[in-house]
C-alpha cells in the first residue's frame, strides 16, 4: 500500500469561529422543527431592495440581454451614478474614476487592504468591532492592533487611544473606522471625525472608513464621509444596508488616485468584476422613489430603536453609549449575567435561546477581551419579530430569581 | 501650511497590467466611434445563461422575495445539486458538505489559496497559463514556480517538469492545473492526469484543479475531474463557461474534509456569501433543457475551432498543440511576426487591431518569458464575428510583403 504524504492546511486559515453561527444553526434547526423562535441576530434589513431596483432587474432579465463580464471596477454608468450620490448626499465631489464597484463591501475591504498594506503592517481597529476587519486583515498578514474602545469613548477610536497604541506597538500604517459602527451603532461626531482624519494625514496613516451604515441614522445624528476631511482615505460603502440589498452582493470603494490602478489590477485578477445584473439594477437605487423607500426603512429602524432602548433596563441590560445609527444596540449584560447565574455572554445567549426562544449575539464575537459581559441586539427585524422577542425576553427575565 | 506625511501603497499590489486591457479599451473606443472591429479576445461564450436559469431568476424577482444573505458556502439546495452533478457527469460521489459555492471561480481561488497556503509556500503553475493564478498567488504571498510548458508537452505540467522544479527550487506545497486550459485549450489526458495526481499525493502536494472549461470539449477529448484520483485535491469550477453565466459571478469548489471549516470561516469574513439571486437561479442550470442548451453551445465551440484551425497556416500562425476544449487557440506567431516586421506579439496585436480591425490577445499576458512570439485567438465569439475576423485577418496578411 502506498504511503501518501500529508497535505498541508494553512496557518492563516485559522479564523476564530463566530459564536453566532452556532446560534443561527440552532435557530434554523428549531424553526425547521416548527418552533417559534425570535431572532434579534440579523445584520440585514427586513425590507429588501427598492421597487425600482427590482423592476429594473426584472426588465433586464426579460430583455434576454446576456449578462457578461463588465470592467473590473464596474460599469462606467454605475461608477458615475455613485459619484453623483456623494455630491447629493455630502456635497463632496467625486470623480467617476475614483469609484471602484465591488462585490459587496467585503470585496472592497479585501481589495483595499491588499492595495494599501503589506504583510506585517500595523492596522488599528476598534474593539468591539465588526469581526471581519480583524479576520480579513489577519488572513492577509497585517498586524492587527485593537484599540480598547469602551463606552467612555462611545466605542470609537480617539487620538489618545491611537497615540497610546503607537507608543506600545510602533507606527501604524492604517486605521479602520466605522461610523455608525457594528455592533454599537455609535457615530463619530463631525468634529471628532475631523480630528481623527487630521491625526491620520499628519502621520501618513491610511484612513479606511467603513460607511456601510450611512443613511441609517437616528434623530439628529450626522455621519461624516471621510472624504470631507481626508482625500487619501479609502471610503467603503455598499447597497446592502441603507438600500436593503444584502444578497445582491454589491458595494464600492472611493479610492485616492494612487490606489485606482492597483485596485483595478487586483480586482481583475481576484474578482474579474462585480455581479452584472446587480450593477445594472443598482442604477435604480438612486431614483427619488428608491431614496424615499430607503429613507422610510431607515425611519422604521429609528422607531425600533426607540422601542428597544427604554426596555433595556428592565431586562438587566445597559447601553451606556446608545446607538446613533445602524440597527444595533450593544448592551452591557453584567446585571443580567449575575441574575441568570451565567458565566459569560455565550452561555447567557445559549440559555436565552433555549429557554426564551430569543436569539441574541454574544459580545465575544465583536470583542474577544471584554465581550463576555456584552450582547448585541439587532432591531433590523420586522416589528412583529421585535415585539415578540422583547415580550419573550421580559417574561424570561421576570421568571428569573429576584436580584 | 501643514506638512502631511506620505501614505503608503502596498508592494504586493504591484500586479503586472494585462496587454489585452489596452486592446479592449481601444476596441471600446473605436466601436463607440462607429468603427467595425472584430474581437477574438473574449473569455466568455456568446450565448448567455440557459433559458431555465433566466426564467427562474425572473420568477424569483417577480415573487418579491427578499434577496438576503445565504450561508457563507451557499444554500444547502445548491450545494446538493452541484454535488449531484458530479455523480451524473463523472460518476464521482460528492457529499453536499464538500461543495463550497463561491463568487465565481475567482472567489474559489482566493479562498482555496488562503486555506491551503501560507506566505512563502511554493506553488507550481504552467507557463503559459491563466495569469490570475500567478497574480492571486503573488498577492497572497505564495512563491510562484512557473513550469515552462511548451508545445512539446502540450502546454501542460508533467512529473518530469515538476521533479526539475523541486530540484531547482525545493519542495512544493501545491500544483495548479487547468484542463482544458486557458490560453491553450489543451487537455491533460486521463492517464497523464492520474500520473500527475499520484505524483502529488505521494509527495503531499496539494493539487488545485481548475475545471471551469469542463463540458467544453472537442471531438473525443475527455476531461478528468481531479476527484477521480485525488480526494485531497481542491476542484474549482463555475457556471461561467459551460453554462455561459460569466456576469452572474457564481462558481464553486470541492473541498477535502480538512478544508471545509477553514474555507467556511474565510468565506464568511471575506465574502459573506455568493450572490443570492444567482444561487437560486443556478439550480435551474441542472435541468435537462439547460444541459441540452449548454451542450449545444459547446458543439458550436467545436464548429468554430474546426473553422479556425485549418486557416491558421495561411495566417502565418502555427498551433502545434491544438485545442481539445475551451474556446481558445494558442498559436506560435513567429512566421507572422517576421512577415509583418513586428518585434513581438504586443506590437503585432496592436498593428492587427489598427490595420485589420481585429483584436487578438498577445501571448505575453499568459507567458512573460516566451509569450512574445505567441497569440491567443478566442473563438467564443459569434459565428458572424468569427467569420468577419478571419476574413479581415486573411486580407491583412495577404497585403503584407511576401515572405
Amino acid at each position: 500500500m502506498r504511503n501518501d504524504a500529508a497535505v498541508k492546511t494553512s496557518l492563516r486559515s485559522v479564523v476564530p469561529p463566530f459564536a453566532v453561527m452556532d446560534i443561527l444553526a440552532e435557530v434554523e434547526r428549531r424553526r425547521a422543527a416548527g418552533d417559534r423562535v425570535w431572532s434579534l441576530c440579523a445584520g440585514e434589513p427586513d425590507g429588501g431592495a427598492p421597487t425600482d431596483v427590482r423592476e429594473r432587474a426584472a426588465a433586464l432579465l426579460a430583455s434576454g440581454e446576456r449578462l457578461g463580464y463588465t470592467a473590473a471596477l464596474g460599469t462606467a454608468e454605475l461608477r458615475a451614478t455613485i459619484a453623483a450620490h456623494y455630491e447629493r448626499s455630502y456635497g463632496v465631489h467625486v470623480d467617476r474614476e475614483a469609484v471602484a464597484v465591488t462585490t459587496g463591501s467585503s470585496g472592497a475591504f479585501v481589495l483595499a487592504f491588499l492595495a494599501a498594506l503589506d504583510p506585517g503592517d500595523r492596522v488599528a481597529i476598534a474593539r468591539p468591532g465588526y469581526p471581519a476587519y480583524r479576520n480579513i486583515l489577519a488572513a492577509l498578514g497585517a498586524d492587527v492592533i485593537e484599540l480598547a474602545c469602551g463606552p467612555e469613548v462611545r466605542h470609537q477610536p480617539t487620538p489618545a487611544l491611537l497615540d497610546a497604541a503607537i507608543a506600545e506597538h510602533g507606527p501604524l500604517t492604517a486605521l479602520v473606522v466605522a461610523s455608525p459602527a457594528n455592533p454599537t451603532g455609535t457615530v463619530i461626531e463631525p468634529a471628532a471625525f475631523a480630528e481623527l482624519a487630521a491625526w491620520c494625514t499628519e502621520r501618513g496613516v491610511r484612513l479606511v472608513s467603513d460607511e456601510i451604515y450611512h443613511g441609517l441614522l437616528h434623530g439628529s445624528a450626522r455621519a461624516t464621509c471621510a472624504w470631507e476631511h481626508d482625500r487619501s482615505a479609502i471610503v467603503v460603502s455598499s447597497f446592502s444596508k441603507f438600500w436593503g440589498m444584502t444578497g445582491w452582493r454589491l458595494g464600492w470603494a472611493l479610492l485616492p488616485p494612487e490606489l485606482i490602478a492597483p485596485v483595478d489590477a487586483l480586482a481583475g485578477n481576484l474578482a474579474l468584476c462585480p455581479p452584472a445584473l446587480a450593477q445594472s439594477a443598482a442604477l435604480a437605487a438612486f431614483t427619488e422613489r428608491s431614496y424615499d423607500e430607503a429613507t422610510a426603512a431607515a425611519a422604521r429602524c429609528t422607531e425600533h430603536r426607540d422601542l428597544v432602548v427604554p426596555r433595556l433596563a428592565g431586562l438587566g441590560l445597559n447601553a451606556p453609549a446608545p446607538a446613533d445609527g445602524a440597527f444595533y444596540v450593544y448592551a452591557d449584560a453584567t446585571a443580567l449575567l449575575e441574575r441568570a447565574g451565567a458565566s459569560d455572554s455565550v452561555e447567557l445567549c445559549r440559555r436565552i435561546l433555549d429557554e426564551a426562544n430569543v436569539a441574541l449575539t454574544p459580545g465575544t464575537d465583536f470583542d474577544a477581551v471584554d465581550g463576555g459581559s456584552w450582547v448585541r441586539l439587532s432591531y433590523a427585524a420586522s416589528r412583529d419579530e421585535l415585539d415578540g422577542a422583547l415580550s419573550a425576553l421580559e417574561a424570561w427575565v421576570a421568571a428569573l430569581p429576584s436580584p
